[in-house]
């Protein structure tokens, strides 16, 4: 039997934060891992999805700037494309984290891992004790919706649709959030047929209306097929290996691949938790130091815990759990989580967002202020982003004088959110927010217009 | 006679926000202006200066990103980013401005003006009469040093050197400030022989070490024949035009054309000051609500007041002086100003930078803790500003717990800076700032390593 201090499930961002963490303070670690140290993010999901739209973007914006737009007189190398996708994914090879975890002295234990009782695991046949804490970040895994015949059909999650060798010919996405809009724009622009079907009216369904309209107004300007407000009833593929997909209005779609964005389901088959009472298919509910319900010995972070499925609020939450366990003040104290955690679709334009929507403020209850500005239109933006369409809006809970929401739509404006992070985490009071002077001319001059409206 | 509730004498960017406030709050405002309404920013300095820089910038970073690299087989376009500099100049045509003037309800009196009295003006021989208030807002002039020849060479100042139609063979600058280096860093990337001379031992003198020597390398690595620490010491200009500037150690440097970038002189000449007991030759001296010393009819904003030669704090001093006169609080109440105010050199690498520098802090006494972080070092920084070289410092107070400065340097920072300033100027809290969670794969992510450290 092997003992440590806590034992970490799942070595992806979160799991790595919080292993680093309680490594460097001392604590004796071991992280469990039983496919790739990096996790989802690194290999099949932020990182080459990146790396497959940053080309085209930065291609767009050269040719938005004269002087330089001469000197493009090529097009994407899609080859180009699919080797740098290849060098940021080290070629799902993880053995470039291993020196990292041995410079932080955590032990690495490859292998599934699964609960057995109270602080004791079971990890590749190896019995573990935990002296401390378990954490557990699995992750998540694409869910596959219940539609006759998708299974069957061999579909691609985000994993294939990430790491693919070749530009499908066809490629239908189902699902217009995040994931399927990102990887819709990402094939197109190597010189995928697209069709997306998303069954909410409209394609990013959580962000504001302006933001998902310009991303679909972007992406059919693309030649991306947009069937929204459809829903797949079913999907074959026929023995010459094409997919058809029919919908709910009795339409069909064919394609090469079909890409199965709808959905996450947290990571804990095999797990062991339906000895603790729960059920695999549920995220792991958590109080605000992501301890899990019920058992004050477990952690749970990241996507497995359903609270935001973002890397970023995972590896937030990988310092609140670590924090915890080494008897430091932590918790979710105020700002930007869950719903409203900082968010970015890295489309082009991207959507960039924190804290509410006008929807979400509603619904909460908040007597809001809303303005709206052009996000390039400034001094700033006559160089960057230029004639490149987008809106930034920025809300305001009237009766406290502090930000609760921005929505930024444009072209890169992935940088401009943090400050409104800050602001609305910050609760930073409007009266002063208008002492925070941009810098001329840069795109950030949105802000005076923006403070300048709600400060009167 | 006419007569207005308030004159502001100078349309540029500090003068048109507080004759736009001002009109807009219902009084009767009259602008003065003897040369280009949008002022010596709009024409000469700031928008023409970036449209030169930008088209070698973004080309520099699309040559980072495999995949789009490839489509990039020309060099920049000099005619195109020529021309594009005269459409971002308007071709010194101001009549684009007149509409904004008029939706206003702004009156322009074209010509000099020159102060005779308590809230009285000469304006191009007419006598006007201002009910509540006068603002000067006539900005600065490139300083000409007293060195034997110079003036006698034709020295270009910023006006010649942003507005050149076409790209001198071989260039000598004197002065690495902001202005030097980035007229520097965009002729030579033109085509130009670039000479600079700066007497400090380092370029950009008042910002950080790493920041200054970031610019210097890639000024000296694109050719740029940098002499710091060396001091003009006469200048003549022979016959067949070519220039020669000696130097204090008796070399000497020979161009077709001689830029000075030496400091700004306040723009006060025949303005009538004198019968204040003032003196033309210093900035004018103001409080905190932009009102000079003396007279508190008068108020002084932007480069003429001294206080910190940007456009946005111009514009900044300028809601505070037209808040003041419409009698709402306002002031400048905390945060970053004077030689704190926000800053951005647009080189590349850029340089961005708000509140204080470590050699500042510790001249203010501040017991300050500093953090470095690689600017580009992180998931972010493997998509944007690849490989480029940057390192982000940011200062805080230890006793206090607040940022009290922040400095960015590397490829395209400039947007990175807002989030710094709303931190500093909202002297919102380390720990809270451990909160505000920067999304993932964004370069915002230096933030996380920043807090952490600052936190414990």
């Amino acid at each position: 039997m092997r003992s440590f201090d806590v034992v970490v499930v799942g070595a992806g961002p979160a799991g790595e934060v919080a292993a680093g963490r309680l490594a460097d303070a001392g604590l004796e670690v071991a992280i469990a891992e039983e496919h790739l140290v990096g996790g989802e993010c690194a290999y099949y999901a932020c990182m080459p999805s990146k790396a497959l739209l940053r080309p085209a973007e930065i291609l767009a914006e050269v040719r938005r700037v004269p002087g330089a737009a001469e000197a493009v007189t090529g097009d994407l190398s899609t080859q180009a494309v699919l080797d740098r996708r290849d060098e940021v994914i080290h070629e799902l090879d993880d053995s470039g984290q291993e020196p990292w975890l041995e410079n932080h002295g955590i032990e690495l234990l490859r292998g599934r891992a699964r609960l057995t009782g109270e602080l004791r695991l079971e990890i590749a046949g190896t019995e573990v004790h935990a002296r401390r804490a378990v954490i557990v970040a699995t992750g998540s895994g694409a869910a596959v919706p219940p539609i006759p015949g998708l299974e069957a059909s061999r579909p691609w999650t985000n994993r294939e649709a990430t790491i693919a060798e070749r530009v499908p010919e066809r490629l239908i996405v189902l699902g217009g959030g995040a994931v399927g809009v990102e990887l819709s724009q990402a094939w197109r622009s190597l010189g995928a047929e697209v069709v997306l079907v998303e069954a909410e009216p409209h394609l990013l369904p959580t962000e504001e209306d302006f933001a998902r309209e310009l991303v679909a107004d972007s992406l059919a300007a693309r030649g991306v097929d947009l069937r929204t407000g459809r829903r797949a009833e079913r999907v074959a593929r026929a023995g010459d290996g094409t997919v058809t997909v029919t919908l709910d209005d009795d339409s069909s779609v064919a394609g090469d691949e079909v890409l199965i964005a709808i959905g996450r389901r947290p990571r804990l088959d095999g797990l062991g938790i339906e000895a603790l009472g729960l059920e695999p298919g549920s995220p792991l509910s958590t109080d605000d130091h992501m301890r899990v319900d019920g058992a004050p010995w477990l952690y749970a972070i990241g996507d497995v815990n359903g609270r935001a499925l973002l890397t970023h609020m995972g590896k937030y939450q990988a310092r609140l759990a670590s924090d915890h366990i080494l008897g430091r003040p932590s918790s979710i104290a105020h700002g930007a989580h869950g719903a409203q955690a900082p968010r970015v679709v890295f489309t082009d334009p991207q959507v960039a967002a924190v804290g509410h929507t006008t929807a979400s403020a509603r619904e909460a209850g908040i007597d809001v202020v809303s303005v709206d500005v052009p996000t390039s239109g400034n001094a700033g933006g006559s160089f960057t982003g230029r004639n490149a369409p987008g809106t930034t809006r920025v809300l305001a809970d009237r009766r406290r004088g502090v930000l609760v929401g921005a929505s930024f739509s444009g072209s890169e404006v992935a940088e401009m959110l943090h400050a409104a992070t800050i602001a609305i985490v910050g609760e930073v009071p409007i009266e002063r927010l208008a002492h925070a002077v941009p810098a001329f001319p840069t795109r950030s001059e949105i802000w005076l217009r923006v403070i300048d409206r709600l400060a009167n």
